[in-house]
């Protein structure tokens, strides 16, 4: 049997501590081949670049891996990867982080690595975004990686639901070992943003955005309260946001008379 | 009773053609406050501007209506009008558009446009974005200008189900009127990429990223569907991105045994 072909990117940039993580960990897994931003990309969300040029230049930089730097966002990384480098292969798995802090809750929207995921779910390929709840750069991943590869392997063995991308968060390094897995919903949290005002050497006003993180979520069913209890939080996505459910209440509470031509 | 507040915002930036139009409806249905970007933000989906500072600065541009224009991308724009502009009051709508250009089907991702309507609904606010399917910066509004007005009043009256934002889309000008309304689900269709190579004068590659959009969806209940036939498309879209079905298929499928510690 052929090794699987695994596609790695992330948002953090192709020099991030977490992306050499995550392609050490694949490496024993498959063949790796390495397509991501050449900077941070964090905040990105589905940002495609449309009416500007895209780089992409090869990148000696993973020992014994083809790596590519691109740049542009997560999401045309995946797309340059499955219809310009791999144009006649097809990924076995595509795998975007291990990102430097948290993508629980409301943050898959913002979230650069789970574009790229979801790129990958919309082309039809098993996808995995990996992120760690550790801002720092300098972040301990020691203790997620045998998890890491478990839920890689999982995927590469049993797949995954057509179309779905998974948002895998782990806990912090903690003095107590990881409990284990959770599949979750998505926790209903936001950010309450808070705006910091300066001054520029001219005098103009300029900002920061800031913000506070507020969960709604009383449940035991969530990421967030996953992470909170030291296990690894697993979301399926899907990129169909219909509300199915409020179609039907749409067209049964609106004025639909007042709404003829 | 007082009327109601209007916050408006795009992604074509604060000059275009589509939010002059929007800020004229808007302004017989209330007091119309806009938050728009300084430029254009096309293809900036869910991105915000983290580590970077913003802008932003009153500009006199539309008749007696109190505008800003940020240096930020869409969503960016929301926040700073519900946090920082509109600080003390609460938008009874939130609009954003409209846009030059189709955001039906899987664009929904990609659109900064639904970016700043899904904003809105993360904030509580009822929330529309409007995009018409021509792409062209002269695109000729005005077949659309009454169903705008139709549905932004019915959203205002009738509300919307909490924490979903309206897609809707309008099909181009063609000689026969609009036939109505239709509230759909999003088309499960995709943009098949090609990557354009060109040479720069330094000889060095570059690419620009070209796609064929392709319908897979036969159904008659979706966006694409309604805009082929000369409908206006609503699609509610929530920000939960749970595919919940797959947890439980997960929970069933997968060895759980190896995902132990």
């Amino acid at each position: 049997m052929s090794r699987p072909l695994i596609l790695v990117s992330n948002d953090d940039g192709i020099t991030s501590k977490g992306i050499r993580v995550l392609v050490s960990i694949m490496k024993r897994l498959g063949e790796v081949i390495v397509v991501a931003p050449d900077s941070p990309q964090s905040g990105m969300g589905h940002a495609i670049t449309i009416g500007e040029t895209l780089r992409l230049y090869e990148e000696d930089i993973f020992e014994e891996v083809v790596a590519y730097k691109s740049s542009g966002t997560p999401a045309d990384c995946v797309k340059l990867a499955k219809h310009y480098v791999l144009k006649d292969r097809t990924p076995d798995l595509v795998v975007s982080g291990i990102n430097h802090g948290s993508n629980t809750s409301i943050s898959v929207l913002y979230s650069g690595t789970m574009s790229a995921a979801i790129e990958g779910a919309l082309e039809g390929l098993p996808s995995i975004g990996f992120s760690l709840c550790d801002y720092s750069s300098k972040a301990d991943f020691s203790h997620v990686e045998e998890w890491v590869e478990k839920i890689a392997k999982q995927v590469l063995e049993n797949g995954i639901p057509k179309g779905i991308a998974l948002n895998v968060n782990f806990p912090p390094m903690q003095k107590e070992a990881i409990r284990g897995i959770k599949v979750c919903r998505q926790a209903d949290a936001k950010w309450q943003e808070e705006f910091a005002e300066r001054f520029d050497p001219n005098g103009r006003k300029y900002f920061w955005m800031a913000g506070n993180f507020v969960n709604f979520d009383k449940g035991e069913d969530n990421d967030e309260w996953a992470i909170a209890n030291n296990y690894v939080s697993i979301v399926p996505c899907q990129y169909d946001l219909t509300a199915h459910h409020a179609i039907t209440q749409m067209n049964k509470d609106w004025d639909w008379e007042s709404l003829k031509r």
